[in-house]
């Protein structure tokens, strides 16, 4: 049996020299990190849970994968470079294999952000992975909820609603074939965030506000209006449908691009004058980036389809203590 | 119900303005957090679950305060003054009551010590309560494991051994009078994070190497000696036990003051030139320093009596994965 001290030594202590901005690492009572002068932190924390963020079983190098990713997602919806993470891991049994695979995959993504694993937690207990990141950023270049102004452009990135997709089929809500069941899956377990768009975006000064989208774009917007005191036009038949969605009825597909969840795309408010700039910086950076609507100075968050005519899609976005 | 954006803002989002350090808090994807030029970040995170850390059922209150006092243990450990935190909780049910005495115990040691709620994560699930809490030091003052240096004494804060006293009794393996098991039950469920000593000591240059005690003292040293490739002599006999298990047996008294667990006491080394200088910060910031032993050249750590004699105590540290 692993003791606590053997598990992280053997996962997730490794053996090199801390990054640049830390200088002391796993192994005493803090990490110390060091931010580079002149720059903000940037920090968020998520806690994800087995059988309410991921299946009992799920694959533990895409688990590691995703616990990060959501991470990440936050720093890119700040627009933030990213840092370093603390992991708090509670396991009902340390288990070699599970843990090799996890760390394994959170490591894979953590160095394609040059993101450090600096401390952390393990322990005993349900299956439990918590998460905190940290970046940085120069002050006044963040994409803040609250900066949203009126006759802004709203974009999105990338594509949306195949991860809702994903769970459907899983539900056998919908038939998928293997090809789609396999892409959209990949979509649900292995999220990209999009931290390089989010820095160009707040380093270019392009955007006004941001979040991710991971509720749903119409729930997740709704935080941008009510913190910007603002409302907006979303023009449905715009959404970037994933792939695989984009193969499904319009009704659903409607749906599940509106209010899918688990997208993980960045959703941004900007000038109309940045609009070429911002389609360089998705080219930059390989990631799509989409007109959608454009934020208004009356409130309310109005749906429409190509024709411009209003949608009653019946949606609502995703909370951990509703009844349902 | 109360969906999960209504239980933050009742429970955890405060009506104030953000502090010196902070100039985005709870509400947007990332907090932003400005530590004082010149100084590093000190990041430590603790994850405590239920019927492994605390009883089910425990008081939400004292429960509030110790999974923060856990936290700011760490920060005293390295000599950092505490700046913030964020709260990722799982939780079965959100239960109005248990919230607000939850919440009220948090934030009473919070605002003892200036160190602000800045952001976090609520969900569904198993009770779970990870804080990642964020503290500030000078480069170079930090009290690391590995800098203690032969011929260093050895200090502890405070008492030890209440704690598991406390245990003890709970598992009817000693008996308590109503006002010691009171007394010890304060000393487990609400210990007092030892932060203004843990920076008056950093912050005054006067010692080398330190950490908190959480998994009893003579497991927790053994860090210390491994990273400082030193040794250790401790007199047991010296250990200030707490005033409940000073009235204990002999044994009983060296074994849980030596190995108890849960004390949240600071275990730090210190030129011998610094004694005065340290009772000095210890009268300054009400809170007891004793000298219990010393480093050693020769690796190992040594435990005597009163006399000098060799003492084999068959004590084992806490592991959350040993078979036991």
């Amino acid at each position: 049996m692993l003791s606590e001290f053997d598990l992280i030594k053997r996962y997730f202590q490794r053996d090199r020299a801390p990054g640049p901005n830390t200088f002391l690492g796993i192994g005493d009572d803090c990490a110390l990190l060091s931010p580079t002068p002149g720059k903000v932190l940037a920090i968020s924390s998520d806690m994800l849970v087995e059988d309410r963020h991921f299946f009992a079983g799920a694959d533990p190098f895409t688990l590691g994968h995703k616990c990060l990713a959501v991470n990440l997602s936050d720093l890119a919806a700040m627009g933030a470079r990213p840092l370093g993470f603390t992991l708090a891991l509670s396991l009902p049994v340390a288990e070699p294999d599970w843990l090799d695979a996890f760390s394994r995959g959170l490591f894979a993504l953590a160095d394609a952000h040059g993101c450090e694993l600096v401390g952390g937690d393990t322990t005993k207990g349900p299956l439990n992975v918590c998460i905190t990141i940290f970046g940085e950023l120069a002050p006044g270049q963040a994409l803040r909820r609250d900066a949203a102004r009126a006759g802004d452009d709203i974009w999105i990135s990338g594509t949306l609603g195949d991860a809702r997709l994903w769970l459907a089929a899983r539900r056998s809500e919908v038939a998928l074939d293997a090809a789609d069941h396999a892409a959209t899956g990949q979509r649900m377990h292995a999220p990209t965030p999009r931290v390089a768009l989010g820095r160009l975006l707040a380093e270019g000064g392009l955007a006004h506000a941001a979040l991710d989208i991971s509720d749903g774009l119409v729930g997740d917007v709704k935080h941008i209006l009510a913190a910007s005191r603002v409302g907006a036009v979303l023009d449905v038949d715009a959404l970037p449908a994933g792939p695989a969605l984009a193969r499904q009825p319009v009704g659903l597909r409607r749906r599940f691009a509106a209010a899918g969840g688990d997208d993980y795309e960045l959703c941004f408010t900007a000038p109309v004058a940045q609009r070429d700039a911002i389609v360089a910086a998705g080219t930059a950076c390989g990631t799509a980036v989409t007109r959608v609507g454009s934020i208004t100075a009356e409130p309310g968050l109005c749906l429409v389809d190509a024709d411009g005519a209003a949608l009653d899609l019946q949606l609502a976005g995703w909370d951990h203590f509703s009844p349902g």
